[in-house]
């Protein structure tokens, strides 16, 4: 199973493809989409463009988004709003399935506490899958978001080997 | 000049399409999308393809969009923020320009004061176009933010009629 995490933004729009075989994950692919041209339109065609693009490219077949935190800071949600209405359109567009999953159920996933920094994401998402060369932050948080989705989206046999690595 | 005003929503996206030939502006077409699905995504993609169409169909050369007004309910302001991603995608997928207006804009533009009430706007859209159907009152404002664009969006024989009518 092709799994592809999507961590949305309006500047930089990460993604992380993994597959998963039975509790085996692998490393595919992952970078950041960033937003091209001067107003808010053409920024959000260019994520658009760029993020399926990405979708043909690796053919994912389950797809992982980032809850969005809502803050006190009304335009910034806004902004974040527009740019994951296309994180949630592109793998719609494709006919896939989306899980979402809240920041801190992804850290403790991943890093096995909610309040993880990126660093120790990024540290985790390398562990995990050895000689990974990440993007950047973004790129590493949408891995993690796609790791998460590999646990939690009905996956049962990596459950179960997660289970029998903490046992 | 055929002209494209959207309401954004993630329930129900209003569209209104006009004409504007010198100082004269003329009914063509207003609806309301509204969005299909049981989740997020499905209801982002319902919204695309609806709107895709409508523009297919009616090809409008230029569009514009209401300004989201940010309030204090943040879930509130990403939903509106994700359906409006999707209102500002489509035109700019068609290649137009996006005018961009806040509400009390567009009610000052076609009512003639600021704060305006939904019953006022659609009363004012019906007096500048005589004999439309209104398909309800999101399309009212999105026929509203039509009106609005062919004001301010360059027309400045639109204009000069405007200042003749108002002298």
């Amino acid at each position: 199973m092709r799994v592809i995490g999507i961590d949305p933004g309006l500047r930089n729009l990460g993604w992380g493809v993994i597959d998963v075989a039975g509790s085996r994950i692998s490393h595919v692919a992952n970078g950041i989409c960033h937003s091209q041209g001067t107003d808010l339109a053409q920024r959000l065609l260019s994520l658009h463009e760029q993020l399926t693009l990405v979708f043909q490219t690796y053919r994912p077949e389950t797809a992982a988004v980032e809850q969005t935190f809502v803050n006190k800071d009304g335009a910034g949600t806004l902004k974040l709003g527009q740019a994951r209405g296309i994180a949630m359109l592109v793998p719609a567009q494709a006919g896939l399935s989306i899980g979402e999953y809240a920041p801190n159920k992804i850290k403790k996933t991943v890093v096995g506490v909610g309040h993880a920094d990126k660093g120790q994401v990024a540290h985790m998402v390398k562990i995990q899958m050895p000689g990974v060369v990440l993007t950047g932050p973004d790129a590493a948080d949408a891995l993690a978001i796609a790791i998460c989705h590999a646990h939690h989206g009905g996956n049962g046999a990596l459950d179960a080997a997660v289970a029998r690595a903490s046992a």
